[in-house]
Parts: structure tokens; sequence; C-alpha cells
């Protein structure tokens, strides 16, 4: 699992200086490169060291990070092939002026680059290929015993998700939870924390993880702050400056990562101890100390940031009846042109909370509406377990039947046009995401029609048009061509009807599908 | 009509220049101070006049205007009893360091000054009243002739609206339509318009019917531009320059009318000619120029302005759909944290659009579903008529049977708290506004309960508090009392019940309120 992190451990800084070194790595993949300096004093504060890694006229600056014990680490993720020449600047002599060069060879199987925004609402790797989030949350995954984090990769390498959202900071747990490995920073409780040093350790541990889902193709959504300390280390209680030495620090250690996704919190407005203006200075530093602009959001609990911020890259939201329809879902998209995540729209579960009591096909249904909706939406669960092993806090095994459904769902979406599902008739109730004339994906929620009159809205098309339809079974997760081929007229200001008015029958049972695509013309 | 509109002419500027006169006008009541300057060449384009208005510490700048025939104007609105003193500041000697005073006195009965946004997300009369949004539009009644203009203000003054959306351009109807009698710019077509010249009696008229608007109690909501000229008279297509001087001339006459909104667009996204960046522009001119601070907005047709503009004070929306529950409506409110008005939620009529068809029942709905999301809602009418006297183009008669439920519906609305109705528990289904533990009023739009557990949301409540319940039937305009107190309990961790388990009988019948008031305790 960490082929593609190559670690180069140069102990002579002398040798360093001549661009001599056969390293490669493959593109969009990470590569350190490790220099050996100053471990005196406090390095964390004192040194500073960076790198311009250059090919041709381009340029990308790279922040190094102390990673203890005088090692000091530049991290890199190429983005582009062939060769690389990078020199270092620090205030420190050792660590200055020094120089190499590397290789970056094409992209492997399954690589396919980070993930950034296409066509405003969606989703699409670098490489091309598009990006259909389908979500869960496990905060604290990735703060638990190896064994039960082993597990939780193992669940994740046969569940359907392509994103997860992990907080960075650990959370205390209800009934007490026992002390961590390690911590993000330097010192012990009850004592008190040294937040002029980082724990290397913490931050390896979190690193290895990261990369761990990169492997299985799963985006690491990190969530940098957020509310549940309830003062057990007041990590969200922390001066400003140590707020953004913290972000600074994050960022060089995890920016180099493809799969990284920065989330400024989780329920942000539960952070009594941050301002608006902080969250907005927070999310800046992010922006300028990222290389590689990795997707940046934050999300609430009742008040919603302002995403139209040009720092924002997408939108991610908690609320929960939003995603019940797509007449409600579609409106932050409209609001804020900017790709929507729904990433909290209540959880499977049987908790007493009535965030964490959905039934499976609550928490089914809502992916799909989203959908329909030109948006996408998050998973998570919350079934009561006498050892606390919840998913929603700290991985483990999933244990719902949303996750078989959810997977079935991505198929469909994959298969969908690879510039994303947009709604047919926005403006008043019309079940339909696709792209005019061509593609068609309705879904009918909890209504249990009989059957389903053809008509289409009339963008995009023209008399004598031709489609095929099939019936999907969103729950049962089947898919039923219906015979024939359905050729269209038009009826009114609006529709386009088959020409001989025909119907496709429905088994009159609640989450069913269509998915009607254009077939060529006679 | 024109009881607050007092018009001095001074024929001589040396009159002038000494404050003598016994000038009075009531509180936020408008008053004109004419002078005579220079009629040679082009006064709009040549000559500057303003006036600083002060009173002890406060200074008001406002902006004159030329009004034809060598009259100047300074047309101003007192925001506070007692003595003012204005000075006049102009490149053309004769017009310069003109002096003068005026006394405003207490405002009469009916004179609530103007509105501005109050407690975020609604609205307020300088007096202190609430301002309960009921509005209609009529685009077009002030350019139509004179009996049918009458008309309309008949109409308006037994109607249920204290709103009216209506546009400063004309336009130009499906039929063709006849010449008007006045257009906004000197010249005629087909020789073409003097965008450097405005005709001051066109907006002699459109002023008139602000100030009988005003005295009927209804804010203007004047719309500055608009997409529906179609080639006509080309004022959707001026250059920029022309529109900055048309919106300065247009605030520099109607700011001083109390009753005046500013909504930059109707349709903004079909005005094709204009960039965004314009539209901000525009904003910007109006808020600069428009000394009092009128209420600002821009309203849509697919496309969403971005309504988080420091210029925006509040939200003005199309929407065929939002407004028909309470989960979709609540969005915008939660996005902008600003008063939410929904002003085209489709229109009730008979139209072939889709837009103007709703049944009277389905208009109503929306009112009552924005109220319950702590929103506002628009009104208008589209029933076909040979004439084409339809009230959303033109004015005329109302013939719809949503008003008289609307006058019932502003009438419960004006009886709930004045700081105005929030939602009680926006995060899911539960269709209540009001004030926690002390108002709640229901609505349970299509839906036909034939009873209602008694269960409020806990916010705000304890146990043995006790509450009188009506039921209100929106459509047959009726509130009975319910027999009884409702004293409640802690039922779980969201609800307090009657204590004795007690519910609500309803009719079965579609268009149900609940109106809950908190009563003293024994």
């Amino acid at each position: 699992m960490r082929r593609y992190l190559l670690t180069i451990l140069a102990l002579c800084a002398a040798l360093l200086s001549q661009p001599t070194h056969a390293l490669t790595v493959e593109r969009w993949g990470t590569v350190d490169i490790a220099l050996q300096g100053p471990a005196e004093g406090n390095p964390f504060m004192e040194v500073e060291l960076s790198a311009t890694f250059s090919q041709g006229e381009r340029r990308i600056e790279v922040t190094g990070f102390y990673d203890g014990d005088g090692r000091y680490v530049l991290r890199f993720m190429p983005d582009a092939e062939g060769e690389w020449r990078w020199q270092t600047h620090s205030n420190r002599p050792s660590l200055d002026a020094q120089r190499g060069s590397l290789t970056a060879t094409p992209a492997s199987a399954g690589n396919h680059g980070p993930v950034s925004v296409r066509n405003t609402w969606h989703f699409g790797y670098a490489d091309g290929t598009p990006f259909w989030q389908v979500g869960t949350t496990s905060y604290g995954w990735a703060h638990q015993s190896d064994a039960l984090e082993q597990q939780t990769l193992q669940t994740l390498a046969h569940a359907p998700f392509n994103k997860i959202r992990m907080t960075l900071f650990p959370q205390p747990y209800e009934k007490g939870g026992s002390d961590l490995r390690w911590y993000p920073f330097a010192g012990q409780l009850p004592k008190g924390w040294d937040f002029t040093r980082f724990d290397p350790a913490f931050f390896r541990h979190f690193e290895q993880r990261v990369a761990q889902l990169r492997d299985l193709g799963i985006e690491a959504d990190i969530i940098l702050f957020h509310p549940y300390d309830r003062g057990r280390w007041g990590f969200d209680q922390m001066p400003p400056e140590v707020n953004e030495r913290y972000l600074r620090y994050a960022v060089a250690r995890l920016a180099g990562y493809r799969n990284v996704w920065w989330s400024l919190a989780n329920e942000f407005d539960l952070v009594k101890s941050k301002t608006m203006a902080e969250w907005d200075r927070y999310f800046q530093i992010v922006r300028a100390s990222d290389p590689y602009h990795h997707l940046r959001s934050i999300h609430n609990a009742f008040v919603f940031y302002n995403h139209n911020q040009p720092w924002v890259t997408h939108v991610s939201v908690q609320s929960g009846a939003i995603a019940k329809d797509p007449e409600r879902a579609v409106l932050l998209r409209d609001v804020y042109n900017k790709p929507v995540v729904y990433d909290e729209v209540k959880y499977e579960g049987n908790f007493r909370q009535r965030w964490g009591q959905l039934k499976p096909e609550e928490m089914v249904l809502r992916f799909w509406q989203g959908a329909i909706a030109g948006t996408y939406v998050g998973h998570s669960e919350s079934y009561t377990d006498p050892q606390d092993l919840v998913w929603l806090a700290r991985g483990g095994v999933l244990r719902g039947d949303s996750p078989a459904r959810l997977a079935f769902f991505r198929k469909i979406l994959s298969d969908s046009p690879a510039e994303g599902l947009n709604p047919i008739d926005k403006w008043q109730d019309y079940p339909f995401a696709g792209k005019h004339g061509e593609y068609y994906l309705g879904y009918f929620g909890t209504a249990t029609p009989t059957a389903w009159p053809f008509a289409l809205f009339r963008t995009g098309l023209k008399d004598g048009l031709r489609f095929k339809v099939e019936v999907i079974d969103t729950w049962n997760m089947t898919v039923t061509p219906v015979d024939g081929i359905f050729e269209i007229r038009k009826r009114d200001d609006y529709t386009y009807v088959d020409k001989d008015q025909r119907s496709i029958t429905l088994p009159g049972r609640p989450y069913m599908a269509l998915r009607i695509v254009r077939v060529p013309s006679i």
C-alpha cells in the first residue's frame, strides 16, 4: 500500500545538493524528499523550508515540514509526466539551496489524479474520468486501534463509497474512551499541550490511512476542525495563531496526496469559539498553502456558510429535509452554481436522536432524489452497539441495508452521461435528470404508480426521435428493459409524448426509477 | 391625494437664498423645493444640482433633478420631526449656495414611514409597525389610460395587497398595443430616442401613481429594468452610460417617496444585453444615489443573482415550486439570512402558459406555506380577456378567488407576534411557524387530517405551560376556538404534548391551519 510513497532518506545534505538521484514517482503519486537539518531548538517554530519544483515554465511552490529527529520533508505530487527539478529555500544554510530532480512516470491503472470541479455542478478526476460522488462519513475511524482501523479499510474495500468524511482531530466518545496512541500536539493532559510542537507520529499515522484510502480509490474529505471536543482536549478552542500554524502544517503534510479534500469543519456553527471572519481567513490560508488546489468546503449545523465565497469550491451541507425531494435539493445548486454535496441528510440507524434513525429505504431515497436534482448525497450509519462500535463515529463494519443499494445506485450513475446529471425541467415538479434529448433518469420516490405515460420535457426534442426505456427497481436492484421503441410527437407547449400514446407499466411499488435513452433514428 | 406633496415654485432664486419660507411637511412626507435655473443647452447633461439637508449634526445629501422649462427640483423626505435647513451646490451660479429651511411635523395617521429590514428575515416600518408583506404584481398598470389607471387604484383600495411590483419602463403587449402618452426619454420612434434627455411628463405621471399608492398604504416595488421590450423601444438595450444616467435620474425623482422599493430588474437573467458585473454596478449606483436607503432587490427567471451581495437588502425570487412546501421555502432564508420574498410563484389564472394557470386554492396555499417557512409570497392574476385586460400586465379589476382569502391571511399575519413568524423546527417536517413558547401557527396544506395530536417542539417549553387553540379554515375564512386549555408535559427528547394526550379534531378538509397561543398559568 505504500508503493506510491517513495521516501528517500537523504542523510547527507551535500549529496542532495547534486541532482544525481534517479527518483521516480508516477504522475499524481506522492514522493517525499527528506533532508537532514537542525534538530535543536524548536524546528517547528524556527525553521522555514520550501522548495520550487519546476518543469519547463511551470513552477510549483511546496512548503516543507519538520518530521522530528532532524528530518525535514518536501512532499510532492507531480501533475505532469517527465522530469521535474527542485530547489530549496530555507532560513537555515544546511537546508537552503539544495537541488535535485525526479522523473514522473505515467499514472498506473486506477490512478485518475485528484478530483476537481467540472461542468459547474459536477466533479471529475484530472485524467477526465467523471467522479460520481457516493460518500460516507466515519469521523474518527483513523483514531482507533490498529485492528479496528484495518477492519474499516477492509469494509471500505467492499463498500460502494468513493469518498469518506473523517476528522483530523480525534473525538472523545460518549462513554469516556481511553487515551489515544498519539495526539496532534506534543505534551499530554492534564499537564497540557505544547501548541508550538506537533507530534509527527500522529500525522504519519494519519497520512498512512489517507494513502490507504487513496489506494482503495476513496477520496479523503478531511475535516480540519470540529465542535465535538467537549472540553476533553481543547483542540476546538486553540488561539487563532495556533489554528493557523496547525492548518499550514496539516496542509504541508497532506496536500501531496491526490485524494485529499479539505473540509474546514463539521458543523462549523457549533464551534462557538470561532467567528465567521476566522473561518473566512482559515479558508484562505488553506487555499494559499495548498499548491494542488484540492477541493475546499465547510459543513454546517444550523447556519449556512456563504458558499458563494470564491474560496469555497463546492457546497457541503447538512439538512434533515433537503434531499427528500428534488425540488428542495435543486435549490442550493441554483443558488451557488457549484457542485452541491448533501453530506449529512440524517443517517441509517436506530439511534434515539432523530438524525440517526433513518430506515435504509429512506437513506437510499435521499441519494436518488439528490441525483435527480443534479446534486450528491452522503451516507452514514448509526446503529447502537454495546461496544459503541458505530460506523459514524469509529468505523468497523457496516450493518445496514443501504450500502448494497448504493452500490447499485453508483453503477447507474457511472453509466450516465459523463458530463453529469442535470435536472431536465427544474421549474416545476418533473422527477427527471439527465441530458436533454439524449438521456433521462426518472425516480418516483415513495409514490407507487402502476403506469407512467411516456412524456418528455421539450428541450432538445423534435418529432421522430426514438427512445428505449428500462424500468429500474432501486431497492430490489433490478433493471428491466421495456419492449419496443418509443417514438415521440409534440403534444403541447411543454411536452413530447409517444406517437401511439403509450405508457410504461410500473409495478405499483415504491422506489422505482426509469432510464430513457435515445436510440438512433431508422 | 397630493396632500403630502408640497410644491413650492420659487421663481426668484434671490428670494430662495433667504431661509424665510414657512415650509412644512410631515415626517416621511415628500416636499419639493423648486428652483428656477438655466433652460438653455441640455440641462439634463450639463447642470449639476444637489443640496445638503441638515438637522443638528445630521446631514442628508439630496440630488436634484431637472424637471423641464428651467425648473429644478430638490425632493426631500425628512425622517425626523423639527427644523431642517438646506443649502444647494451647483455648477451654475444661479442654483448654487441657495439656502432655506423647512419644518417636519409629526406623521399623520397611516403614515408609518419607509419599510426596512427588521429581525434579519422580516420587514418593519420606520415607526416600529411590522410590515407583513402581501404583495401583488401588475407590471404595466401605470402605463395605461387614465381611466384604467384609476380603476386599478380603485381595485387596490379594496384589495388585500400592501405591495405592488410595477415597471418603470413600459411594456409592449402581445397584440401590438397603441402608442403611449409619453416615454421616459425625449424623441419618438421611428426617428429614435434622445437618450441625453428625459421626458419629465412621463416621470411626473409615474410619480403621481407612486404617491397614490403611498396614500393607499401600498409599497411600490419599482422594477428598473425588464426584458420584455422585444425590440419595440430598445429600453432594455441602452448603452451602460445611459443606463447609469437613467438610474440616477429615476432615483433622484423617486427616492423621496417613502413607499418606494427598488427592484433592479424583473427576470434579470433574460435581459441578455447586460452582464453580471453591470448588474452589480447598477445596484451600487442605486445604493449610492438613494439617501434614504430604500429596500433593494433583483428578480430572476432561471439564474439566481448572488443575494449575499451586501447591496441586496432582501431576496426577491421567482420559482415555480419553491413555495409549495415550507421545507423548500425555508432554504433561501437559511442561505441568505435576509428577508425572502417569493415574488413570483406562478399566478392565479387560466393562461395556456404553465406559470399562469394556478387554481386560486393553489395561489393561497403558497402564501401560507411561505409564511410557515418565515418567508413572504407574491400574488398576481392571469385570466384571459378579450381586451387583454390582464391584471398581471395592465391592472384593472381582480377576478380571482384568491384575494378574499389573502385578506383573511393578512389579518392572521397581522395578529401574529410583531417580531415576525419564524420556523419552529426547520430541521425536519413540522409545519409550524411562530415564536417558541408563545405562539404557533400551523398549516396542513393539501393534507386532510381529521385530528392533530397536540405536540409542540421542545424549544422554549417546560412542563405546565398552557395553551389555547383555534382551528382556522384558510379557504372558508373561519376561525373556530377549540374548547378547553392544553397543558403540556414533556414526552420525549423533542416533544411536549398535552398532559391528557388530547388531540385537536379537524374536519378532514384541505387548507386547514391551527393557531396555538400561550395563556397565563393558573
